[in-house]
């Protein structure tokens, strides 16, 4: 039987993301059928880096200029400094050959991590497919639970 | 047999009790077994709205006054903005026909999720029964853990 | 058969590492099998208080010094007021005779829960093992795995 892993992740931070791809991508190494479930803040990893043009009200677009667009642009959440702690980190990622959150989520969606976005928090927080990477799939807070009633490893993050 | 859920919800702003609760009325909709066990500033969600007239101590009616009393006050944990980013957020549900917190916790309590007030941070954050809704169970980590070990979804958030 | 039960202690601050030992502990005395899997800032509580002269470069030189040398010189998640909040915490802790987080790391260690090491992110932030307490063990994410997937109860913290 295949183990399942199964990862909310809720948080908008660097880091985070960070800790929840390493999982997701090693529990994939090890042939665990893995989903990612992406809510709220965590809904920004998956967001394109470049302006999206899409049909919004006031607030939505609000929401979408203050939210960090995609990955790598998301912040710390401790010692963020104003941005330059995420270079920090970013620096010695580099200097160690680790990977960067760009390239987790790009080696995970290879993987074939199944990346699911949220669609009722996207509703709230204004997001449209259109601004999300490709190979992306939606769905609501049932399907995960289907997911992590058999799941072996459930997290939060 | 019962498939069993525990959350433990440890924080204490209004979008991550939000995803608690959320996943707590899905997986009691599904039949699952559902406990919240609320510690630390978790506990806040519970609180009564009203000032509830109790003997305390100093630090402890300091941390009752410093503390957000009940779900409705708590703030987010990201683009909080001073209070502004949980009345963007209070909107935009409504435009949703979306559930508040405080509708999230009274449907829970009409499905019967178990509501658990963690007895221990209790004490230590100096908050008493009579400041908490009715309903609620009280209990320390002994039972969660009784609990969770059958839990097929663990979740801390 | 052994329940085993696994935390991922990402986070650095006082209140939620309290969570995470309280749980261990608690599970380690109804003799579960319990590791803690220490990633990120939750590294900072496994580091010894004294000045430990190590070979570092620059920016690992920053990091070591604006983390928080072990334990007892963590902040809260929340009000934590410049460090105010943690005097006021261990007051409170003192009052009730409850135990303080160096106190719970000493019982989880005799306890033989499990506390485990991240090298990666060791590494990423510059720690070595002569920072850390006695007594660690050193690990990567596919030990984490391991453990995991035969958890019961498998919390991110």
């Amino acid at each position: 039987m295949t183990t399942k892993t199964t990862i909310v992740l809720f948080s908008g931070e660097y880091d985070k993301a960070m800790a929840a791809y390493i999982i997701a991508n090693g529990a994939a190494a090890y042939d665990h059928e893995v989903t990612i479930f992406h809510t709220f803040w965590g809904l920004n990893a998956l967001r394109k880096k470049e302006n999206i043009k899409v049909n919004k009200g006031l607030l939505e677009k609000l929401f979408g200029k203050m939210m960090p667009k995609g990955a790598d642009r998301m912040g710390l959440s401790k010692m963020n400094f104003l941005g330059f702690g995420p270079k920090m980190i970013k620096h010695v990622i580099k200097q160690h050959q680790a990977m960067t959150l760009p390239q987790l989520i790009a080696m995970a969606q290879e993987q074939k991590v199944n990346l699911v976005a949220c669609t009722m928090t996207m509703d709230l927080l204004g997001l449209k497919e259109e601004e999300l990477l490709k190979g992306i799939d939606y769905a609501g807070v049932a399907a995960y639970l289907a997911e992590a009633e058999d799941g072996h490893v459930n997290l939060f993050i």
